[in-house]
């Protein structure tokens, strides 16, 4: 920690400042300015509580951290990539790994055509909610564990793997029993009691960034899941709120980029959401594919316009096979990468 | 509705909408213009679905709800302000209540003393979280329903009235069963599955904005909650994230303005996580009750630079008295256009 | 500064950050902790050419100023506040200032019309634009010098000072030869060019926020100013740009908190372009007053369904006085806790 | 236009609200729903003042464009992509074009250096500032006129084109004579004095996006320019403002995709404003490539840590020719869709 005094704090200040710092078990070095005093301090201790402490005495003009606040999910901890194995797939090693569906699972007729169509065109996994987080009250909230059933018989007859949104606590051992993944939306993304449920379900989870969350607190969020004792965890960028709204949420490209340095686990794009239309999801899976993550989740739907969810952001069949056509060139030169920098690293 | 269609749209194009449209069950204008078709839906149908639909059909261009989203909670629906009877106090009406407390309840002592303080200095609720919502898995979690015992001798000493956090859809009868308002925290203002379980609870509900929600997703949340039987609903602004940092988060002042307009509940300001910083706390309570909020909710603590948690943000017990005494005259103006509106609705 | 290196930094990598902080001047104590080293730098020189040269080493991790940026605007610098004398009025004293006026100067008729309804409701200043920065090529530019001249002659029949905008370095002398206060809009906040020429031009400014500005660089921009010759400067919260819609902007009323705290120039709050909407716009003026800004700078037009610009967020002159009574009793307040301030540093 | 009355509206509030778009020149179409009447105004007339007093009319709840508010920029108008051509490259067609080169003008030696390291890794513009915006009037403004100089002498040793700031009207003349390409800095986006001037200088544009600018405000700036004369605008994607912090500023790659289908204009994408940090800047710029940009705007210093401005995230020598190395096969399927796209419009 560093921790800048209020300019022209007396001597007497300072030594208060030192000795709380102290109790909180840190060493203490102080580098007297002309102007002000800088305090640093080193060693181990409850870095949150010492920080709280000290921001509020009055005499502080700020007391920042130096080290991250996460541990397990940060690179420093574990160079190598988290690799995770589901449905015959290697997610997070040299393998790009696409999952795709309808956002809501809606039917039996529905959900087996859209998983016929998915896994003809390359895809891995199959997405589809049956709990449905609805901003409104009045709207579709899901077929519940009717929707998972029919999820079920579309792995027995495809051999997709099933992600699935679970939105509370009270119902991961239910949704763990059908899905491969268990996916949390945005809106839960510190939903904490959830997320320590999380690290007991034996399945691996597909994390969705909050709308307004940082990569820090994403990453926080992980932490979470893994200190209560899940490593396999994937990161999902999904769009962030800003001020722009010619696309649904904004794609923070630059965050997939940062998270590929600051972290070992694989990071997922969802196009789809980020665009919010159809017509940009293309371009915007192009664009996952080049930055580096690995994989991509998309929205596609047998009839979009027929869809209870996210029609206007879904890909129809025939563009969704286009795309991943599109897609095979530049899933071969991150291959291509993936695999120098594997024996780069050996 | 309104739905304007994509320019050129063929004569076939736009009966295809309007067939969409009246399937379900709306009436059909259409307004043709030199360049461009523009589609109006009349009547009674399930908007969001509808919508959802026309956005996904590639001829339009854009289709747009006229009338709001929720229902209950507009003041549309009853325009007599709704007013919550708690703790011997009465929440959107004639009188502007303060609630207080720390962050974190942390020991007997601290709780006890804290209440003294803050029935002393005019509250009506005392704050304080026994489950936290802690960005760190590694931070304090909260004493769970130890902390609720220590609040309910609170009351008991005190009489002040218990407003504290429930987390998780598990908890709400636990917690209900302790407090008399329930608090729910910014990041599960979206968290459905607790949301619908507070519609049975029997408490007030304290519904605090996300960080990143719009004041018409708050109000869908309120929805939520009253349209599963819960009609006590007071909203919270406490800060939204924007880019500035000078504040901890960005006190939306204006919010509280347009909430009055728009809904019958009561709104509360909290001041505290808004700014951060102790300092700034008072002119933003002032700023609160000049706009017309029903009320505050303010952290202090007996000794912040001992808080557990937001201690930098927490006053002193000399400040919240300074402040409470330097409110007084705003809230007398306050009351007295609170009573002059009543008056004249009568 | 506080540097802190990368991780397992050699010794040789902290000894070259080290000999090139000591380039710029400055002297140099590090802390070795147990996973990195963290460096201070103390002294007097270019810190941002330092910063930056500190940052673009690879074995860097993260390079922070601790002294702000600016120094004639800080309250550090000067404690007491500025005060700004126009128009028989003083601005940043114990006079609360009100500047009110249409957004446009559109005719000799409106604008006369505007003056006197201001003037008789108790503001000190007219606003008008003769230069108006609009959005599209295809709006209304303004009457630049004739819209002036007609300001010009406001203040001739009414006694009122004449705020108005200017938008380019070489308009600035033209009105300066006609306006009391020279007001730079929020799109300009960081026209350099712009704001250099305004150290010479030997008038008050109002200084608009730019819509994503952080209070920084808000100070930033008024520092310009000042250093290039013209302390008087006078900041204007006009609500940033967010997420949030249902206000035009967001009015960020803990800035003007904050302000008071980091500098001595006055600060105006525009109610009006912060609301968007004219019905808030009485509610946001009295948080202005209990927030203590200086002045308010509000949209009134004789015929608001009539103006070329803003009419929606624009008072009628009926409303403008009904603000105007209403908000007495706030500044009754205001003006005595800014006595007792006044009082209490004598 | 679409125009909502507020519920309830009685038939003469109607009348009023149609009486007034009837003034404007438009034919008025009114639909009668149960709760509310909503209203369409087609024809030709001056909108944004239409919209302007419809909003100030009470009994009016909302007042909508349909049509862009753009004309010369849009898709619509002209289908065809515009094509620049400067310094032997044609910028928007079938070639993908770099422009390299440093933050500012340093010296002579510098940019030569600059010149012949950007020349060699393909790059066909160089970029280099002697007009420098900064946020504080303590930093380095710019070498000025003697850097235009030392960039002309640049062009005349390499053959490279050079793009360069201007920050003020009163410069673009001098600028003009020098630049092949003139840079609007994103402070600067919507200084509309400036934008006025650019119509008239007879060089390429290229516009930077605003901090907080939306995609359709950049397409009206840019809409300035070519109702002034010119026709030659580059559009430049940089970052926008967020609450994220872990890249400078937020890479909106969706604004790209989504700015493809609105404007004919080549869309040029700024990865190092973007990311602020070296090391992700070449995953954004392939990103950029895959999203379907124009082109890239990279800074590279032949000594980064020894740059006056932005040496945290210029590229150095060597990094910069393998990014160019790296994006070859990137640019190769680029240029393969493009030419398919030229082909289908044949």
């Amino acid at each position: 920690m560093i921790i800048s005094m209020r300019l022209h704090a007396t001597k007497e200040e300072v030594a208060q400042v030192r000795a709380r710092i102290e109790e909180f078990g840190y060493k203490v070095h102080s580098i007297e300015g002309e102007e002000r005093v800088v305090i640093g301090a080193i060693g181990m201790g409850d870095v949150t509580a010492c920080l709280e402490s000290l921001e509020a005495m009055p005499q502080v003009e700020k007391a920042v951290r130096i080290s991250a606040p996460y541990k397990f999910v940060s690179k420093e901890f574990r160079p190598e990539r988290t690799e995770i194995k589901v449905a015959g797939a290697t997610i997070g090693g040299d393998e790009f790994v696409v999952m795709a569906g309808p956002c809501s699972v809606e039917s039996e007729k529905q959900i087996l055509e859209s998983a016929e169509i998915v896994a003809k065109g390359g895809a891995k996994l199959l997405r589809g909610g049956a709990f449905k987080p609805r901003t409104s009250p009045y709207d579709f909230q899901g077929l519940e564990e009717e929707g998972l059933k029919l999820l079920a018989k579309a792995r027995t007859l495809t051999g997709l793997g099933i992600v699935t949104e679970v939105m509370s606590d009270r119902d991961v051992s239910l949704v763990a029993e059908y899905a491969d993944v268990l996916q949390i939306g945005a809106r839960n993304m510190q939903n904490f009691a959830l997320l320590k449920t999380l690290g007991k379900c034996g399945r691996p989870i597909l994390l969705k960034r909050g709308l307004s969350a940082t990569v820090k607190e994403l990453l926080m969020s992980a932490e979470y899941i893994v200190a209560h004792g899940n490593p396999d965890v994937m990161l999902c960028e999904r769009g962030i709120r800003t001020f722009e709204t010619v696309t649904r949420n904004t794609c923070d490209i630059g965050a997939i980029a940062a998270l590929s340095e600051m972290t070992h686990l694989p990071v997922i794009l969802d196009p789809s959401h980020a665009a919010g239309k159809r017509s940009l999801v293309p371009a915007l899976a192009r664009a996952g594919v080049a930055v580096g993550a690995d994989g991509l989740i998309v929205e596609m739907h047998p009839h979009p316009e027929k869809a209870v969810s996210d029609g206007a952001q879904s890909l129809d069949p025939k563009q969704f096979a286009k795309m991943m056509a599109d897609l095979k060139p530049y899933i071969a030169l991150w291959k291509q990468a993936r695999m120098a920098e594997t024996a780069a690293t050996v």
